[in-house]
């Protein structure tokens, strides 16, 4: 389905459609073709709350994670421990952390990791604001969960090399087997690790 | 991931975007989070892109198929054959009909087909238009490419009883095995057809 559609208008629409994750052009025309059999007021609901979440959501001023208030329900939550703060790449990670119900204490949203591939610094996370929070003296210690790649553990060298001289505790997630996974097809860099951090059993 | 998001505009963008054919909560999710990463400016071009596609994209008055003119592209093309229309359910019918470049006539969308169970009428299909283009008499067959279904055999059905009379030759696609495919996954229905129905060799 390469060649132009009937309609500008169509076509325009497939194109943009093409940009989210994961959408090919047959994807997108039938997502477009639904959206044309829906009723006018159903349409501007759908484009209105696209665009009010890309022009009217805010950061929270504390952890950078998503919110509508200046500083973010969890941040504002007096139940949450304010010694443990867990450093995420993104939004998507809070959430899928705060799905484990395993975590009550603050988090803190890098906005990405240490690439220079990319051309990602230091400087253009939020990680000044993330000292500032460890030297108010108020938190104990910092678990990096970022993601299990080259440029996560870039950026946790980058932090522990800054911290090297505070007194906050500094951790990462585990890494090992997978629970319900078959040892058969874990990777052999991830099961080396677990041998090499075993947990004692008794 | 079913509870409600930190932010409110994201949980309604979510909802939104869920409405899209065969999106769910992950993937709406997904789509949210990607379009919060771009430009302002990027946002600003999707979201009028989809809603000019919905308020001004037209139908053209000959055929009903999408068009950004008052007659589409098809209808205007004077190197196409104007004694054989063919049939269809909708736009997305057209565009894969025209893919497959063994058409050269006009078409005819029908807006969908006879279906009382989802209370769809002949009345709010384009027939009467149908009837009329066949009535001036520059029509010499029409070629029912409906989708093979109980609602499309009856749509068929009612056009070949209307046109009874008609001088018009009337025919529906083949039915048949699928260039490519293996007869011992063929439905018996399909197989038995193209048994009843068989192409001479010589």
């Amino acid at each position: 389905m390469n060649e132009p559609y009937a309609s500008k208008l169509l076509e325009r629409a497939v194109q943009e459609l093409c940009r989210l994750p994961g959408v090919g052009r047959k994807t997108a025309l039938r997502f477009a073709l639904y959206l044309l059999k829906q009723s006018t007021d159903t349409v501007a609901g759908f484009t209105e709350s696209l665009s009010d979440l890309r022009t009217k959501v805010k950061h929270c001023r504390v952890c950078h994670n998503l919110s509508d208030t200046d500083v973010c329900h969890l941040c504002a939550d007096p139940r949450r421990d304010r010694s443990v703060i867990c450093v995420v790449e993104n939004v998507h990670s809070v959430m899928c952390i705060e799905q484990t119900g395993q975590f009550h204490g603050l988090y803190h949203v890098l906005g990405g990791v240490i690439s220079p591939m990319d051309g990602v610094g230091p400087a253009d996370l939020t990680l000044d604001s993330l000292f500032a929070r460890v030297e108010t003296g108020e938190v104990k210690e910092l678990i990096l969960a970022l993601n299990p790649t080259i440029e996560g553990d870039t950026t946790n060298f980058f932090i522990s090399r800054r911290l090297a001289h505070s007194p906050v505790k500094l951790s990462v997630l585990a890494r090992g087997v997978s629970v319900g996974d078959d040892l058969e097809y874990t990777d052999e860099v991830t099961l080396g690790r677990s041998l090499v951090a075993r947990t004692p059993l008794k």
